[in-house]
Parts: C-alpha cells; sequence; structure tokens
C-alpha cells in the first residue's frame, strides 16, 4: 500500500475499523493487515490500482507497465481516446500520450473482451458508469434522437475525502445544488462512449450526440442516481415501456451486476455493493424514453468497478470479491 | 384553528415548541395561543386557510365563501380550470365545478391583480411554483421550444406529516428515487400556466407544451430545486446567458421575493424563508436553455405563499409576515 | 421465510434489490431466492429465527421447539429470568414461563458455552448487547461502585420498519431527543447480565447495582454507542486509563468481534459489521470509569448476533457469514 | 462589517442569500445591506460583536474598550475569573488579564443585572449555556450532591466553518461520536457558574463539584441536547418530578427564552430560534436527578445570547430581534 500524505502511517491510524486482531484463532481474519506502514514508494507488484490526481496518475501508471505491473487507473488520465479533448477538459498537456492506444476503457459490459488483453485498464468516473450503463443500450439499437439530457444526483462522497466548503457537513445538509454546470468532465467520456456504443449497434449517430450533462450534489454520502431523457426517434414513437425492456435485458442478459427492473430504482439498494439498477419507460405524453438508473459510487463507480476490471485482467470470475448486496436500510 | 384529527386537543400537545408562556411581561409572544383548544368545526372568521385533501377541500370552500369568508385553499381543488382535466388526473367528480371559474391561480408573480379582487384563491403546488417561476419568462419571451424537461428534486416534507414507508426515515435517508414518473399531479397546473404565461407574454405555444415533469426525492426535509431544459428556438440561438439573464430580471423586476442570480442556487438559501432563487444560462456546446429554480417548499411552496396571497387579498403588504430570510446554514 | 403482513408476496416484492437474475451463468448468486413467495406458516426447519411481537414469539418459540426446531428468538420474551420482572416490563402474563429456565441470553461473550448446548436463544437488546459489553469487565472485576449510568444514542432503524412519527424523516432528522426516560425495557436486563458478570468474577454486587438507563434518538439511520459512567471504587482510585485498558483487554481476549481501543469510536466504524469497538477510559478530574462502546443496532445488535448465536449452535465457525466490516465512509 | 480571511469582499459574495435587492419598493428589506464590502479594520461602532479566535479576541476587544465601544465577545477569552485556570485549559498567556475582573459571563438569564451596567460581555459557549441552565436550579435549591454528570450531544456546526475531516460531510454523516473526552473546554466555565449559582443560593457546594463533561458530535447541522445526571442529596430523596418541576418553573418565572416543560425535549423545537427547553425529572429507581435540556447551538448557544446580552447593554427589549420561533419540521 502506497500513499502520499499518509506515508509512514500504520493503516490502522488512519482507518482504524480495521483494527481486528487478527493473529488470534477463531478470529475475523480482514483482507488487509492494520499494522501495516503505508510506504511511499509502490512495491514490485503484479498489479497496480493507482488513485492519484490527473497527471501524476499518468505519469506512475507509466513508470509501473513499464516495470512489467498491470494497471487499473481510476484517474481521468486514460479515459479519453483524443489527447486534444484530454487537454482541452483537463487544462495540462498530457505526459503519456501515447498510452491512449493501449488503454482501455473500463466499463466491463461494453468492453469486456478488451479488458481480459490489456495491460492498462481506465476505469471510469462514476457519473459515466451511471450514464452510459444507462443510455447504451438505447443507443445501440438506434431508437433515440441524438438530443439527450443527463440530470445526475450524487452523494457526498463523490467529492473525495478533501476538505472543502462543498463537502463541510453544515454547508450541504440539508442542502441540493447543481454543480459544475458550465461543463463537468465527465461528459466527453460518456460522449465518446456512448457514440461508440451507437457505432457498435450499428447506429452511428450522424453529426455526434448533442448531450447536457448537468449533475447535482444530494446530501448523503454514497450513491448516484442518473435520470437520463431523448426524444425516441420518429420511426420508433410506437414503442412501448416493454419493447424498451425488452432491449434493454437483451443488452445486459448475462451482466452479474446490471439489473433492467420496472419500476424506479432507489440508490439505496445499491449501497456498499456492485449493482447497478436501470428503469427505462416511455413517457407516453411526450414521445420521450426516459431512462433511470443508480449504482454506488464508490463501488460500481470506483473500486467495485477497479476490483471487476481486475478480476478480468487475471481471468478470475469476474464477480470475485464482489459478493456484497446492498446494506438495508 | 380547525382540523380533523386533532380535534379537541391544544395546540401545545401537537406542537409543543409553542409553549412559550404568552403572558408574562418581557416575554416574546408567540403568534399563536399555545393553549387554544382546536374546533373540529370552523369559526366565523374573515379568513380562512385549508389544508385539506381534494374534494373534502372544495366542499369546505364552498361552504365558507357561502358565509362570506374568503378563502386560501392549499389543496389542487381549485387550481385547473378545465373540470375534465381536474376529474382525469384527481379521479373524482369535482363537487363546485362552478367556483373554478371564480378561482384564482395563486401564483402572486403572475396573478398579482386578480388575486387582489378574488375570493377564492388556489394556493399553487410546490413543485408547480418552482417550475413555472422558472420558465415563465421564457416563454412569456418565446425564445425556446414547446419541448420542455423538468427534472425536480424535493425534501421529504413535501410528502406532508402521513405517516408511510416513503416518508419512514431508515428508508429515505441515504437514499435517491424518482417517483410519480408516469405523471405527477402537478404537471398540468404547470402546463396550464405556461401556457397562459406564453399567451400573456404574446407568444403563444401552438399545438400547446410538450412537458415531461418527473420529480425526485432527496434525504433532506426542506427544499425543493427544479433543473429546467429546454432547445432555444432556431431564431434565438445566438441569445448568450447575460441576454437571458436581461430578459429574467426584467420580468422579475419588481418582485420581493424571486431572485434571478448568476450562479446555481442552493436550496439551503431559501431554508424557513419565502424567497426563491433562479439561475438561467445557456448549455453553448447544445443550444439549450437550462434553468435551475429553488425555494423552500414549505414557505414559497405552501404556507408563505398563502400567506402572501392572503396579504394581496387584504391589502396588507405582500411581505408582511414574509421577512425572514434563509436560515444559514 | 415467513411473515404475517407480508404472507402471499414474493421476496423481491418488498426488497427489490434482491432482484439480482441468479439463474445465469457468471453471476452473483444470492443468498436468497428473489422469487420465493413468503408463507404465513413456518415450514419445518431445523432452525428458526423468530422477529415476531412480544407473547407471540414465545407462543411461536414453543411450538417451534416442540417439534425439534432449534430457536433464535429476537423478541425479548426470554430474555428476563424472572417471570415477575417480565411481566412488570412487558404488562402481560408470559405465555411459556417454564421456558425461561431453559433459554440462554445469547450474548456470545458472556455465555459462549451455554448456547452451544441449548436449543433456545434468547438474542440480546441492541441497547442491552452495546451495554453490557461496555461495562461487564468492569463489574467482573469489582472496581466500580454500583452506582452506573448509561447515556445511550441510536439510530432511527432500532425503532424498526413499522410507521410513527417517531420515525417520520421530516420528525426525526436535524433532531435528538431522549426517550422511555422513566425506564426502557432494556434496562432490567441491562441489571440481570451485568450482576451475573459480576458474581461469575467473584465480585457480586451486594444490595444490586443502581443503574440508569436512558436511551437518545439521533439522526441516522444505523449505529448505536453507549457512553457509560461510574465511580471507580475506593480503593481502586489509583487505576490508570492503562490499567483499566489491560483488564478489557484480557476479559475480550479471544474475541473476534469486540475491540478494545485507546480512542473514543465511531458508530461508522461499525456500519453493516458485527464488530464492537470500547473505549474505557478514567476521567482523572473526578476518578469516575468512563466507558464508550458502540456497535451496529442492525447487526451485532440484532441480526448478527443472531447469526453469531446460531454458528454456536450448530458447532460452525463463529464468524461464518459475519466477515464484513464496517462500510467506510 | 470586519473580517480577516473575508476583508475586502462584498458579504453576497459569502452569502448569495443575502442577495435581495432591497432598493425596490415594496421589498423585503434585509437587516444588512448585501454589496456592502467587508473590511478588515473595525469602524468606530457604539457596539461590538467579536467572533475572532482565543487570544486575538482579548486584544481586539482591549482595544476597542479603549475608544468606548462596548464588547460582545463570543469566544471563551473573557468567560473565566481566574486567569491561572485560563492559561491552564487555553495554554497561552491571557493578554489582558485585568480586563477579567471587568467582564461579566453574559448568560443573561443569572447575571441579567450585572450586564446591564457593563461594557464587555463574555458570550458564555454552548455547550456551557445549555448545561448550566439545566443544572443552576438545582445547585441554587442545594438539593443535588457535588457529583454531576453532563453527557452533551450536538450538531456539526458547533465546530465552525473551518474545514477538518471532523467536519466532512462523509465522515460524521450517519456517526456519532464523543470528543474532547480528556476535558472540553467548556467544562471550567460550567463549573465555575454552577459554584456561583450554588453560592447565589445560599447552598454553596463546599469542596467543589465533582463534575463530568462529556461532548458528542450526532450527525445534525444544528442543536444541542445535554442529559445531566445528579444524585438527590440524603435529606431530598421524597422530592418528586413536580417538586422539581416547581422549583425549575419559580427560578425561570420571568424567563422570556427559557421553558420549562413537563416531557423530554426536541431539538428541532428550538431550530432557528433563541428557546431553550428544560425538563427536569426523578428517576425514582435510582434517587437521581436528571435534566435534560436542549437550544440551538447558534442562537441561544451563540449569536442569539449575544443580541440578548446587547440589549440588556443598551436597555432594549431583551428580546427584541428575537421574535422567531423553532422552524418546524
Amino acid at each position: 500500500m502506497t500513499a502520499r500524505s499518509a506515508a509512514g502511517k500504520r493503516i490502522d491510524d488512519i482507518f482504524p475499523q480495521l483494527c481486528t486482531n487478527s493473529q488470534l484463532p477463531g478470529q475475523v481474519t480482514p483482507a488487509i493487515n492494520p499494522s501495516l506502514v503505508i510506504s511511499e514508494e509502490p512495491a514490485q507488484t503484479d498489479l497496480a490500482f493507482i488513485c492519484l490526481p490527473h497527471a501524476v496518475a499518468a505519469e506512475t501508471g507509466a513508470r509501473l507497465l513499464e516495470r512489467g505491473t498491470k494497471v487499473v487507473d481510476l484517474s481521468a488520465d486514460f479515459r479519453l481516446h483524443d489527447v486534444r479533448e484530454y487537454e482541452q477538459w483537463y487544462k495540462h498537456t498530457h505526459p503519456v500520450p501515447a498510452l491512449l492506444e493501449t488503454a482501455v476503457y473500463g466499463l466491463c459490459e461494453l468492453h469486456r473482451e478488451r479488458i481480459r488483453t490489456t495491460s492498462l485498464v481506465a476505469n471510469p468516473g462514476c457519473h459515466a458508469t451511471t450514464s452510459i450503463l444507462a443510455l447504451a443500450p438505447a443507443v445501440a439499437a438506434g431508437i433515440i434522437e441524438p438530443g439527450v439530457i443527463i440530470d445526475s444526483k450524487t452523494g457526498i462522497s463523490g467529492a473525495g475525502r478533501s476538505l472543502t466548503l462543498a463537502t463541510h457537513y453544515a454547508e450541504v445538509n440539508e442542502d441540493v445544488s447543481a454543480y459544475s454546470v458550465l461543463g463537468h468532465r465527465h461528459l466527453p467520456e460518456i460522449t465518446q462512449e456512448l457514440e461508440e456504443a451507437a457505432q457498435a449497434g450499428s447506429h452511428p449517430v450522424s453529426g455526434g450526440l448533442r448531450l447536457t450533462f448537468i449533475p447535482h450534489l444530494v446530501p448523503m454520502t454514497r450513491g448516484i442516481l442518473a435520470t437520463c431523457y431523448a426524444d425516441l426517434q420518429p420511426g420508433q414513437r410506437s414503442l412501448t415501456t416493454n419493447d424498451i425492456r425488452a432491449i434493454y435485458e437483451e443488452y445486459y442478459a448475462n451482466e452479474p451486476f446490471v439489473h433492467v427492473i420496472d419500476q424506479p430504482p432507489h440508490t439505496k439498494w445499491s449501497y456498499g455493493s456492485n449493482h447497478c439498477f436501470i428503469h427505462p419507460f416511455v413517457d407516453t405524453r411526450t414521445q420521450r424514453l426516459i431512462i433511470i438508473s443508480c449504482l454506488d459510487n464508490l463501488v460500481k463507480g470506483a473500486a467495485g468497478q477497479a476490483v471487476q476490471n481486475a478480476n478480468l485482467l487475471y481471468g478470475f470470475s469476474e464477480s470475485a470479491g464482489l459478493s456484497a448486496i446492498g446494506i438495508n436500510p
């Protein structure tokens, strides 16, 4: 285990709940030895999960790949294929642009086979995972117009552990607000992946998607819920909710973690689990398709998906270590 | 004070925080005598606020109007002009359809002069107030297409004090979900009022609005935030956020409670107050107009607006009794 | 699976998060088949967990025991040894008083060996588990005076899923209050078990404990934290916090789920896990012993402890099915 | 208005909810002009409220007093009479110890007459206000033993607006924990004031109080609830809850903001108001007196009490500007 600010500390200094005394007989053995001291430099390992700021992540990833370590990178550094797009949104020069070619966007449901054979996985953003899973079946089936609106609601943990007024309890409790309204950084990866999914489904979007993405902060710790709106294409306006659900169920027919359901989902259903719940339906008054999807931003939206990717990288069962269901209530 | 289930009880049995002993010198005098006993039948009063279920409200209102009481009705019974629309959405026969002609929709900012001279005000729904205030200037100015999407987020108090799983703390805490996705009852009043506002602004919507309204429950007690999306009309795509803001500022130029602002608003800013904050801006990538508005669902969305209406009915200062600003934090 | 109000429903009607489609290859298999229909009458099983109201639980338990089923009862019906005490606190005649002799109080840390050989376990209350684990080492060591004060703080889920104003989100959010101040029903079981622990430690409390227990409701879903206060006995006033910690560590030396720590614990550390964290220390200004303990009221305080008891009843590893650590954050 | 970090900013940059446009006719006039620019140096004013860190507050206060400004200081610098006590708890040399003689502890209910004639008021701490109001009548009446335990629960806003892990939403939401368990800085002022109240009631505490004070953080923004425990004196054990309530009602007979009630209070009753609710009762099983009191830590526990003090300093009605009742729900 490696960290920058926490280097030299024991893990249980930071997370005392790991203090179970694992040596004793009959005890619950934690996955991590709580007395492990965090190092500054990564040891030689088979696999590395990188959770560093933009640019630093890319440099570290490049270094680890060189010495033969497979990498699941949780930053945004390897998510976009187009380096100009990256530099426009992230405002700095990409340190290793060549790696953008080899990196695979780690949304297992869309790129499972390519993930199995790469050594560099770009773990998707939390909003991006929620939104892409919601819309991919519809764009792949070519049933919606290119004008798409995604209204996303996320808990506070998405902002990380750093200290800002936007994560101060007294500021965000009993409050809802939109943020990054002029352009959130998950927007380009959502667009890239949905346009690719449309292509993969033989329904390329001519002219590209016209996509609006507005995230909102809601007073809870975990969970993202995306409500996605798009007009049905003129030739598809006779589609019923049942028709749409059949399209979605087929698209996700063999997925362990994606569940197409017939009622609006609750973020709480996914709390602490790697599951994603998706409810597509037709707003018959307006002939719009609406899709509501949700997941735990820290699991399927981050660490759980990273483990799922690692399982693919190593040929393990894809759901190894991910058997938890949502904690309730 | 009148109530059905609480008849015979003292007010401070139900709201002990009103137990300040008001007789003593130098004391804070509460507006209500806490030892008042709640009656079952309304006394003869000049004015009545009605907070009864649908249909019961209409019957009670009719009875009170007959004996000369002015009425601010917080139910939906007098909000819709078209009795067929009402009966379709509320699933019962309207008991006094003739009164729909005389009732005025009590959104003060849109119908101030008509409210002053009526005796029956239909206090708007909380979602409806938030959404209509957000969109009225745009439809009145004729700058947006008829396709409108409203994604609304509300705290739990909007569901009232009745006991349901959807208001049970352990069920809704740490949870976000959409509800009434097949058609929320505030939808027809939003449509009616926006189409009227368009007409009033000399930009009638030919063919009517194509409006989707999806409400969501977020884990907080008070507050509504509506995020509204609409394409700019082809001839209006050069409008900038500054242009739009000027339109909104003019529309609400003399309003004490509606504030057009240049950043995304926070529901907390309105907590406990009658203020509404509106942030309109152009999503330049997609040439959409986005408007975010928020207010306290129990004040400007209910009781505060009722007081504002009563002030108009009686020629009092419109802001009498409504001087509180949002409690912070 | 058996229930009264839910009989005839499928499990995933009630808990849709269990809707994972378990038949497909590569999928996460849930522990429960979500399409199972809930019955009204219990099938013949080896083991039953009973979560019924007082008195009904005792009758059901007696019936199941007769047909050879082992029982872990989560009600209070078999917790108290003295039937008069039971009838005084629970205000009805005990239906099967003879079973009070055979029932074992299911606090594994105190009665492990007796649990292994019984067929009827009385699963402890959530407040009781937290408080007894906090105080047992001190009374067993005979270091504190009989005057004990327990100030407990619990999340809302402790009140169950039934609908009351005390579980209504808008009433309890942003609120702290004490409840059952004239005598909470967990008080007699705490007293019974602590006096037994004192006896077991050869330091019987002459005259009995003089115990005050005041529970408080705090706005969160899960978690209990008990702050316990007692004067050190005159002969023990030179004991330091280190001395006390040594006593506690020895008492819980081989426990998989009880952790003696050197800082104030957080309920969040136990969220979703069966772990209990205990911090004993001396208030040197006043020569009082203070012990703060916490756990998840729904796991170690209820269902997790029931599983731990079942593991003992059947000779399984005591921590089987209980390996989760606290979900963080 | 003066500030250090915010100097040069407009008020509505920091608190946009103050952005009501106050110049227009018929508008709600905010107490503060939102376009006011915050200065670094205080202007010459009649009165100053000081909210600065320890030591800086004392220096600033001394400077303002010299130029004739009356001061209500919200820091702890002038609360303790004994400079050694101050220096021991606050770990620095007091910059103007002579002022400790002239400062009056600003708990209006206890020192009303002395506040009227001073020019320097030390506004009490939030925990201290809650606890002293709870216990003063009992110590003044000489009915309890000197061993007192105060278990206090406070919302997160008590920690101020500074950024720490202890105020990070994801860390404190769904969490309860104790803090400052080895000695919170409000302890000496509680002790000082209660011993004085005992003296004032002609029941001096020989040997001093033996007081334990343990504060806890609960996941809410506002509110403090203190649960106070003390044994009744041997000669007072026949006192009933009614007797005690009579003592409390007499002690607070003319108080506009302190309410003695006959049920456990809820912090929510005081939300946003200057009111304090106190419920004293006898735990008859143990002959202990228990007093539960609560208030809004930011109002009666800070800013509201500061206004109440200012009203006394200037001979205004004591409740001027403080007429709000608790926001509900």
